[in-house]
């Protein structure tokens, strides 16, 4: 669950690390802002490549401008042939986002931009982290099921292009839609613990792959972007709709702790909740199983219900609460959850490294 | 230069994150302290062996239990051979502190503890971490310089096997020794920049290893454990003792940085130069070369005349100002310096990440 885990045991929680103008967050009142755009206004509306763009260079693009960094970004999806053959030689049953973390620290071995510490070269590097993230993650599903892995198609978007190369066929434009929605609701989220993680790395002087790695590893653990993965595990093991009020019973009398539910900075609902929840509804619906949105949404209602009545006091879903069934309906396998986070999140790192390392945005995408 | 950089350009520099009872450091009495033992009563007195079982276990250990100790890691340091491979099909040219990084990042595909979150599993992965950290960074330095690696000697000592994979031959104990000696100094410095990095990981229930590489990407800053090569690279460019003058004067007037010098603890003498500075004298004697040695002595002199006239407050030599000419002495290539702070710290971060998700140090060595 993001944020939800003070940094450090001992340490952060509440306290102002620093200034960020890449986004706000408004925990009471339940806001999600990327540099003044409510996320409501964005999600849906707007492409991850708009947001990206948004982030790293602090304007939404014209028509001419995202042309041009869509166009990047198709330049450097693929990533160098060595790393992939790396990626061939691990064990199968490697963890994605170890993997990731690997990948992303043998891009460095490639990249030349890794020994220059210039503005020039960390507008590069966020570029090409962005393009390949979904490469990367891609090529693991397939390598680790024995098959090739499958060429990014210049002309198909980064979402799309993302479950293109998972399965090899590409989506309808619903579910590739619904799926950039999540990438964008994904995309940032000020000083969570991943973020931080880079920053820190990155205020060393050291680059842009390496904090990067430090944001993928921080995002592993269960208590950060783990928890997706967490959420769709305990769905599974619940099983259906009826067992929903028992389980929860039973957790908040052993003093257990539901997955997806309470966040460090929302103290009411998580407004990307409320986007994700009717996607869910909706490929429930499309695939003739709508077990587990209804399991979510019934899962809930009990936990609020029983969280005012025990505790006196009210608990809200978080955004990886909605986010377990909707990536389920996909058919993405539950432990790519994280990395798909991680595919949304470069975004923030990559403009949160540069804000650290050069006190603000990047001027404009260049290679 | 170690914890030479705030945390964060804006932010926590001062700002107690949390405690620990790994390490102390006293910067207004120069005083460095591991688990209680003062720095100058175990540098040269005990091998780094103990301090790993000191930093992380609470006690110094008897000679049984030191024995039982250098076995288990004896059994550890072999890299499995799938990452090898990986190593030698990297860029020849990638930064020895990126190979590491994507080194740990690749232990963990190999490493089943990476999936469980016990302190059993911690515990056995800090053994694992420390004793394949030499054999990763000795074997790209052979595989880059296209030789193949050599397999630890499990009748050899730490700090003498990691000098023996680097060159096929093993080197005098005067030699070792002061190796020794600059592994135990550069161990653990409490809440340093890296340190910090590998906890917060550490601190979502990411494991031991995303943790370190995190570490890892910090330590290669060059504001933090890069500073010791930069520090080489400033005596090379410098090039001779009568130049030094001349040196200082012209970085002082331009506001330029000598590396080395400074500390964001210390208002006084780093207590690891004074430990350093005669090692490197010895070196110097014995190679018949006592430039480095000599331009060093007569920068440090000429630095703090410098500062004290123009600045009118004093300015003191920090760990990585004299481990630099010592470490070339020792024919280690100037890349690898920093590197070699991490073949150390490893020791102090495998103990910081035990203290984060356990709330305490390992109770003894298992595997």
């Amino acid at each position: 669950m993001e944020v939800c885990k003070p940094i450090l045991n001992t340490g952060l929680r509440g306290f102002k690390v620093a200034s960020t103008k890449i986004s706000d967050v408004d925990g009471d009142a339940g806001k999600l802002i990327y540099r003044g755009y409510l996320i409501k206004d964005l999600a849906g509306k707007i492409s991850f490549e708009e947001v990206a763009y948004l982030l790293l260079y602090e304007k939404l693009p014209n028509k001419e401008e995202l042309d041009h960094f869509k166009e990047l970004l198709a330049e450097e999806r693929q990533v160098p042939p060595e790393v992939i053959l790396s990626l061939e030689n691990r064990p199968k049953d490697a963890l994605p986002m170890d993997i990731l973390q690997a990948g992303t620290a043998m891009l460095a071995h490639h990249d030349p931009d890794a020994k220059e510490l210039s503005l020039e070269a960390v507008n590069r590097m966020a570029i090409k982290l962005i393009a390949k993230f979904p490469t990367i993650v891609a090529a693991w599903e397939r390598i680790r099921n024995h098959k090739k892995p499958i060429d990014p198609d210049p002309d198909l978007g980064h979402a799309t292009n993302f479950l293109y190369m998972l399965s090899g066929t590409v989506p309808d434009a619903e579910l590739t839609g619904f799926f950039d929605v999540c990438l964008v609701l994904h995309a940032e989220h000020s000083f969570n613990a991943s973020t931080f993680a880079a920053r820190e790395v990155a205020s060393t002087r050291a680059h842009m792959y390496s904090a990067v790695a430090a944001g993928v590893g921080s995002l592993s653990g269960e208590l950060h972007g783990g928890a997706n993965t967490r959420v769709m595990e305990m769905l599974l093991d619940i099983g259906s709709v009826d067992k929903v009020e028992e389980y929860v019973k039973h957790l908040l009398d052993t003093g257990g702790k539901i997955m997806g539910l309470g966040h460090a900075v929302y103290q009411t609902d998580d407004p990307r909740a409320h986007i994700l929840a009717p996607m869910s509804k909706i490929m429930g619906e499309r695939t003739g199983d709508t077990r587990w949105y209804e399991m979510s949404k019934h899962l809930e209602q009990k936990a609020k219900e029983a969280f005012r009545r025990k505790k006196g006091r009210d608990i809200y879903v978080n955004v990886d609460f909605y986010s377990a069934s909707l990536y389920y309906y996909m058919g993405i396998p539950t432990d790519l959850f994280t990395p798909i986070f991680a595919i949304a999140r470069i975004a923030g790192w990559t403009a949160h490294v540069i804000e650290e390392q050069f006190g603000g945005a990047a001027p404009k995408p260049v290679l």
